[in-house]
């Protein structure tokens, strides 16, 4: 049985102490298990990155985006090996996990551009003789706690622009999934990034505790649940950490009598039931506007989703995979079943898959709900499995209102081919990425990812330009120089 | 006796409830009172504010910032006054309060170019036919709770920019100044803000707690001492709002070997001295580089601040005015005791100043004492008050390590004339704001306020361009367009 | 009689020489006349410029700005007087005068952002211990040459920001209608400009070519007609000098089956006739796909020209006003004419206006024509008149044709509800300033203005960012400071 | 005997013609021969590029940046090979040629990060319910046209970056060391470069007139000789192309009395001498300020010049090795031969350098000249050798006239440890890069390169913010949708 481990300073580190389990969410079989690191240990791990830091601080930043340079391409030379990585601990398919990877990298390429992205701003004569300007310095040792449900992903959003901007790092992963985000740290090595600049912790709430009460760790990027983002949030500002912290959402798509509703549910399809559902920007929720769209796209959906085929991450002809613990199996099918009770018709129903092989396995089948209501629990709550809800309403105005009425406001879409529709919505909707026609509306990595309302807790948004910013701190200097009388020398020639 | 109330809705508002008095603090006479606002009333305000706000939002920018062109040219023609008011409540010399105005007025004309400020980023082609664009939208209500220290200005910093980001807001000034803070923003009336847009209340803890709290309020800007804007900052943020909160300081200045002694003791004695130390940027210790430089400083300084006069606001030869309360004065008083006590040498002593005709007002004079040591409680303290304290190290290496380890890292100085000196001191100092041979390097509106370590609390600087991120949250779209028919269309002609 | 002369070095100058008539147009008599500037005159206005540059580059930006911030409210409390000059010599109407004025004001405003737009770039560490930053310093003495149909418009586009910038300026208005924007240019000394830093001379060709070869002038700015544009452009790069050249133009607009026709028209009624069609924006050709379409559109376009007036300027409810000059009314007339005669339909004539009391005026009446092909002469040129002419296609494919085969690329704009067709207009059409149901989509004056093709001669846009650009020439500085002892010096203590 | 052909269309192309020698300027011998291309052939370069046009500029940007990123990688592995190439032809000794190449990398990676370089500015509202943004389209087919001294670095400034924002490129290199230019570029088809979008032709005069005349180049990008610059400026110009052409040189150091005097020399050093001097950046003249720096400056150098060895490409120790040509090295010692005849004093002579196994080379050895006037031939004429001349001064004031008086301004530097000093030649010397301390400041690749006054013909810099301008043109939308129902729509019901 093999045990996963930390990377600290450069090296592979195992100290004894407890474990938990990992699983193969498709076979339900846990055939690994992770080390959960004590405080000792976080505190080794910062104590590393502290001492990396003056060092790397003062490496100019074309060097430091060199590093990222290499390691872009470590990154796709091994894709396959992480793509099985993800796929054993998270089960999803290797087209999904590559995908995954493909986004990670995408952060490494913009982090690349570090040079540019650093430039602060200079002014001539702010006053007469006096000049003044900006610098982007880094932080120091800084931190993130990532989920599973992208081990490849969502830490590339944070480490990459964090070490390029003269960081050091620490990551605390998920410990259900630790393998591939442990190997794509230990590339970095590779890519010659000195010891002591990345290091990687698995562990549970007393690792994350001692990151987010440490002194000498100045700020925290956290992905994850709203209730965990929010104590995250709280407990580093407490600390005199800066913090974003992203949690929950609910993502709805609009549906409008105009949309080309064959498009609309082909992108559905995807967005829904991709990765299990188990993305913060998975569409849950089909908000129809008018009942002849509502029929159409239940009508279009349903026969749509007779297509997809549930299974093990390594058959590339499968949709997607399970989820990720059998209580969490639990947890989606049981608000499949409330949804049945308090009234709304499950269409499709994923609760009783059939994945020959691999009976034990966390499955749940694609699953779409119609005539759902706002009063019902599985409506309330971000379910995180392969369920798509759908809402009727008459007008564009009451889908919209019910989108701001939620509590989260991640991300949200609408199918229309009105200009001026979409220019309504994406103007006035109270939710921070808007799709137009882009049922994941996951902005590029040269933008900026994140949610309005309690989606996420912190000023800026994370990777992109606002990550250059959060990973940075603003010195500014005023500079005037006295006359030494240098200048103005009538004469340096010898007396004669 | 006049009642000073507070300013809700385009209204000056006066509701019955509790009282403080308000003092000339250079006849000691408290010839006002100020309206403590109740829960109720800064309820008022904020309502107010948010009623106001969907139509504020939409109002184009350039209406917005046209409202800041017009607001400048009140301010620039109600100066007088505005330093009157000031003068009788704060102390400040008028042409201390007429250079608070003006600072405060950089920052309406920075406002002035929110157009420009306020643009996103657009990428055509982020995938094939899909594009992708950022807006930074406004967030709602903000707030603001300022020091009595720049009654004028740091409201300035905070409120034009704001309103022109097109959020609406509710400020609660010091309750020791109020006057030309409630005057100041009925001007905003004058040049055509709608009413609700800005609001004044006035306050203690009571009002406060409630724009802590209030989930109408999306944002607070927080200037004053360091406890209270720890408070301020956990707590709006354990409240859900985004904050910035500016705390104390401990401004130090190296003067090298190498320094033009006379070019730093002119600078040293504004910045230290002006407006009786009471700024957050004031330069209260000098670090002499060996004792050569030391002897010299502490014999120019002496002899130059034999021309300083202390006095009231309204006679312009004086240098610089009483403190803001008794209590305060006192305060000072005994932090200069105590450094006598701890073995400091009382060089210059400010502690039995004579004012002719004051001898009632809370008067402290320059005071200049040597030999201070980092353990003395005069050095660890903000002490606010016209009191410079020398400390003598060996080496610039020293100078910078005692800056580096006080809590506060506001603003900083190096007196030099060497290019590498200053080129090491700027970019390694941990402090926010730096200056070479500049005592007081606050940055001009157009770049951003902000200091390190326990001086500031929030991710971004007040005002410039950090104060526009701030004042803003992004929005991502996302857009792809399906073919709708339309544009392929063969023919539209007539059936023939 | 009177004699229209000068601006130089802050005063009015009129030396003796050879004049011009300029005329009412809505009269048809010449009222005053024009000193047309001698080569001596010209030099005289250069060298003034040339000698205040250095203070005027050396005064900080933000006390160049405040320049700006008064000009702007003296234009604004002048806007009538300047109007009503505009409409003598013009013969635009009051409320389109003000319009022009309005959008001459927003490059002031724009201007007044100078100390941000100003900004270099600031790189830390571009190696070991190295700096590098930009500065956008001034390039000294520029010049502008402008058309007739905007007097105050045009070259409030180019002065404020190259002022602001630090440029010292010539400006060469049209000899048509000078004396509104000799006017506008002596409010800037009433503003606080120093004298010499604006200058404007009125000329012909005489006055043209001594700025277009004298060394001291460093660039050249042109709005008028492609030929002349051309002769700008290249004399002035032959002369070493920076230029941007603005042609002519030939704006279509695609009127697409699914418009909002009432919209539409609405729109092009103003785009097309809206001071005499004589804007280098103006909507001179409708390309209507399908005959749907097309008839649809003449036949409401032709009703709602019944409510067009055309009278003198003094008249608001004139909708617009004389052509330039007797000559352009029969050139404009001649093109009806030619289209007549080549085959096209007129269905609205406009050449025989009545109006009552100005028989003598320069009148052409709102002309629209149908039926009109690509080969015919007044498709082909630049009309310059309230002349609306109707092309006919069957598809979006060959409306775009047709708009990238002409020879100008200055505007276009598309009337569609559908963002796909809209998006790959605006993506794929040759042309630098795209409408979306924008029929006159000139850009505001924080973007640039330009178009492509045979449209501008030059990299650089006009106004807004590029302007910028175009007004400052890039310094780049790398900066080491070799130790020089100061630093690490062990000790400055007196030896014991 | 090898002959050197073309890169057209992602094929090597040798189509019968004009050749010309390519000469081992070590050995003297030509052992290979270069085709010049004809016009035909240069035509086919662009039809090819044309064509390869519509489908390079629809392809979203970042898989464009991902051809330079595997560009990038190649360039590194290929790196010995590439220095060997450049030894061969030009002579320059491997350490600098491998410098040559990490600084066109340099620019590679530049462009890696062109989805950030190319965004651009959305502004929502710009009135009621109008969107406005700018997108920066490419141009269409752009060549560069680039001189013998850096074969490899000097393309690498151009089409990294035109192709990566979306344009095709014909590369007419210098017909005197084609190789490495060839070789490098064959090695973006293997990165991935759709064939077409990269081409190279080598030539003279025949095939630059075809690039400055055909329509389909939209802009030429030029690196030469002053007297060439001005005919490509004028000529693309003519032909309406946009055009930036980078002329000639002639760089002075002010040798300051403060400045640390080993530093500077060991800094000329390299300046001087690297590369022959055949540098637009060398630093060929050295102003000392008062003879005691000046007689130390003559006195440092001479006996550090000792050290120096010229020689062959392939032998590392070397320090520099022969000049291009054997006339050029005729013209070289001209120079030398008229600064003796009319004064100076040769101080160290480079005229007869002995290179044992070489002698029929094209060796100057390096030369120190003292004594040197403004009027002598060799001070006013770019040598482009291996010569430094000294010219004596008494003033800062004197030294920064002398530089400012020169046709050229390109590049300069300061030898100083005095800020102030530095600050005033930096803001005030009518050069476009400067180094304090600096001798060669070329501005790394993410800043830009230009010099002012005769150096340079554009109004924008060569790479960096500056050349992302220069290989795109702004398109400005402007956006409106009128309301078609459909968002407002009431009911979409079905009707009962």
């Amino acid at each position: 049985m093999i045990t996963i481990g930390h990377f600290i300073n450069g090296l592979s580190v195992a100290h004894e102490g407890r474990t938990q389990d990992v699983y193969n969410p498709a076979t339900g079989i846990a055939d690994k298990k992770v080390l959960l690191a004590s405080k000792k240990t976080v505190q080794e791990a910062i104590n590393a990155a502290q001492a990396a830091f003056p060092a790397w601080r003062n490496t100019p930043v074309i060097k430091r985006a060199r590093v990222m340079f290499k390691f872009k391409q470590l990154l796709e030379d091994n894709a396959d090996h992480i793509a099985q990585l993800i796929g054993q601990e998270h089960g999803k398919i290797s087209h999904d996990a590559a995908g995954e990877l493909q986004r990670g990298i995408e952060n490494v390429e913009f982090a690349c551009g570090a040079p540019q992205l650093l430039k602060g701003e200079h002014s001539r004569n702010v006053g007469p003789g006096i000049d003044s300007w900006s610098e982007f310095q880094p932080l120091g040792v800084v931190a993130g706690i990532t989920p599973f449900n992208f081990p490849a992903m969502v830490p590339l959003w944070m480490y990459p622009l964090a070490i390029v901007c003269g960081n050091t790092f620490v990551l605390k992963p998920s410990e259900r999934d630790p393998s591939s985000t442990l190997f794509i740290a230990s590339l970095l090595k590779e890519a010659g990034l000195p010891d002591g600049v990345m290091n990687v912790v698995n562990g549970d709430k007393e690792a994350v505790d001692v990151l987010l009460t440490n002194p000498l760790v100045k700020a925290i990027s956290f992905v994850g649940s709203t209730p965990i983002a929010e104590y995250i949030y709280t407990t580093a500002n407490a600390h005199g950490k800066r913090c974003q912290a992203l949690g929950g959402a609910k993502n709805h798509a609009i549906v409008m009598p105009d949309a080309d509703m064959d498009n609309a549910v082909n992108q559905l399809l995807g967005a829904a039931f991709g990765s299990s559902g188990e993305r913060c920007m998975a569409l849950s929720v089909a908000v129809a506007v008018g009942d002849a769209a509502g029929d159409a796209l239940v009508e279009k959906m349903q026969k749509a989703m007779t297509g997809l085929s549930v299974g093990a991450y390594d058959e590339s002809s499968n949709d997607f995979g399970p989820v990720i613990t059998c209580q969490h199996k639990d947890k989606v099918v049981g608000y499949i079943d409330s949804a049945e009770q308090q009234g709304a018709k499950i269409v499709v129903d994923g609760r009783h898959p059939k994945v020959k092989g691999y009976e034990n396995g966390f499955f749940v089948g694609a699953t779409l709900i119609d005539g759902v209501t706002i009063d019902m629990d599985s409506y309330k709550a971000e379910i995180f499995g392969p369920v798509l809800q759908v809402i009727r309403v008459d007008t564009m105005q009451q889908a919209m209102q019910l989108i701001d009425d939620h509590e989260y406001g991640n991300g949200t879409c609408i199918f229309t081919r009105d200009g001026e529709a979409a220019r309504y919505f994406s103007d006035n909707i109270q939710v921070g990425m808007v799709g137009i026609n882009v049922p994941l509306p996951v902005p590029v990595a040269y933008h900026s990812f994140g949610g309005w309302k309690r989606s996420l807790f912190g000023d800026l948004h994370a990777y992109g330009p606002d990550g250059v910013r959060f990973y940075t701190k603003r010195k500014t200097i005023t500079q005037r120089w006295p006359s030494s009388g240098v200048r103005e020398g009538v004469s340096f020639a010898f007396p004669s």
